[in-house]
């Protein structure tokens, strides 16, 4: 355990704990850098960011910090738009988006630019690492980071993914268990067999991996971290943690959410993008439930929820939000993302 | 960490490790001493077992070991008998027994004393503890228990269920995380909603009691020890890690399943017995998915399926025995109970 290892060596950082690079505005400059200058790895969470925005982040993370940070990004999925699909999913929300007075029926997106885009804006900033969720890119995209000196993080939530990632040429592996809140990092696997529990994936991802493994799911402070350490991974990353730090840009909404939540009241749901996720139970995720496989698959289903999730938080009505969460929101605070890392740091012994 | 602690105290034992009482025939009296012998605390899962075998059973592993062991009960359920359910799940399962030349439809049978004759063989041969599942006996049992000198610990899935034992006056409670092998030991909250991966269920059970937590679900070697004991657990319970071990009664096809299957391919299923249990997905719990919300309740199930599991056993056809494993079979060992126990002391550093 402790200070120096195979990760805090190549991200250039005091303590192995990554701040995931949750999407959707929550991992704003002021996160990323204020967990960067506490010694951590702040992460910007790019994923359905434009590039102007991008750009604007990057810069604005610079003049914060001077400590190592990264970028995630989403490996692109191009589903076929079927109308019919479309259509239907359209009139199951009408009823929402009529109470939220939302006149335009969104209409499906998919951008097939953003991913290169992204990348060129991550190469140009020379941002110190990237790291990828719902999938590994090419071997060439690795080889042109890397030759930038910038290392590459992958995801995985089985032993094979996690080997995948190794063998396409990833610096380390995040590991997700099944406890994490957000998106299911499952590219491989079906997404069923790929709900692993942290305790279970760790050890097995870490027999069959020569690069570091990153253990994600259920960790939250000291306890998680040194549990984490024992079970063989080289580094924690975690999200819901982040979420309620004052720093972060998740609604109010969402923080109050988390912090009163037990732990049996998240659900994993495909109602939001698309994909499945961990997030607290609400009107929304019930009323979709039953209708889960008849939805477009990710990113379409985003598209079509986008204005529904932004409109609710504005009318404070989080029972329509998407409200990311693992499975110990018993264990969330309330504090600075600075204060949370040296306390971390102090519960783990990671000073030593 | 280490030998002494509560729990060891307790349980007179030299190490915090629980061998599960798991039913069906695994805890042999042979395994059931070897882990007492070698300063763990072995179970007998007593789940199905009339009083004759029970009375053996106890007397062979006072034969056998001097230390300290439990007997696992499981609290009953009496559901309604509804003849066109059973019906149809013979129908069900017809096919299948016709391949495995079973003739007679099987009945669905109830015993409405088991429980209370178990309790009182327990008192009688003054066991030194009862771990009990599905539930929590009431506070008379447990009196009566209490009042022999005999340890009672319970078994939740939640920090609800973990409170609810406390308050009944368990002297322990065994935290079942999601990654559990066999049957779930859900009672108050639903099924779904208490699959709480271990890293995040035991840090916030220990949070809510003041009795001791024992994590159980993915634990298999002295990384799952030390990462539970970091969790705050004063104690760890083993299922899987022991069926593949030399002494256990396990079949030889379900020892073979557990120590060549991946991480991935273990299920959920109400197909064995009515209630909720991980095992190793095969051609049964395939064939059955898709009528999990028809089949009789808990143990109704099991008795009409008793004989094709059986017999399909001796007739060496694993696609329809239940081959129960939590989620970390890659790390199952095929070694003597004495010689795992020993590892895991070793590697989690319990001898100090």
């Amino acid at each position: 355990m402790g200070k120096n290892n195979e990760v805090t060596a190549m991200l250039k950082i005091d303590y192995p704990i990554i701040q995931a690079g949750m999407a959707g505005g929550i991992t704003t400059p002021e996160l990323v850098a204020a967990v960067s200058n506490a010694g951590g790895f702040g992460t910007l969470g790019a994923g359905y960011m434009n590039i102007e925005d991008l750009e604007k982040s990057l810069t604005a993370i610079k003049q914060q910090t001077r400590g190592s940070f990264g970028v995630n990004i989403f490996i692109p999925e191009y589903p076929d738009i079927i109308e019919e699909e479309i259509e239907k999913t359209n009139h199951l929300l009408e009823p929402i988006r009529k109470g939220l007075y939302l006149d335009e029926k969104p209409k499906p997106q998919l951008s097939h630019s953003l991913f290169d885009h992204q990348l060129e804006v991550a190469l140009k900033h020379q941002v110190p690492a990237c790291s990828f969720t719902f999938g590994i890119p090419s071997k060439e995209v690795i080889r042109d980071l890397k030759k930038e000196g910038i290392f590459v993080i992958g995801t995985a939530t089985t032993v094979e993914e996690a080997l995948m990632n190794e063998e396409r040429g990833m610096d380390m592996v995040v590991a997700q268990g099944s406890e994490a809140g957000g998106h299911r990092g499952t590219f491989y696997n079906t997404y069923d067999s790929a709900m692993i529990g942290t305790m279970s994936l760790i050890p097995q991802v870490v027999d069959h991996l020569r690069i570091p493994s990153i253990a994600a799911g259920g960790i939250m402070d000291g306890r998680g971290v040194k549990a984490a350490f024992a079970l063989g991974a080289q580094g924690v990353q975690l999200g819901t943690a982040f979420v309620t730090c004052v720093e972060s840009g998740a609604k109010l909404q969402h923080k109050e959410a988390i912090l009163k939540t037990p732990e049996h009241d998240t659900v994993i749901t495909k109602a939001f993008s698309g994909k499945p996720a961990r997030g607290i139970k609400n009107q929304f995720t019930n009323e979709m439930r039953d209708h889960e496989e008849n939805l477009p698959g990710y990113p379409l289903q985003n598209s079509l929820t986008k204005d529904i999730r932004k409109e609710a938080a504005k009318q404070n009505k989080p029972q329509y939000m998407s409200l990311w969460s693992g499975q110990s929101p018993r264990l969330s605070q309330s504090i600075s993302a600075g204060e949370l890392i040296e306390k971390i740091a102090a519960e783990a012994s990671l000073e030593d």
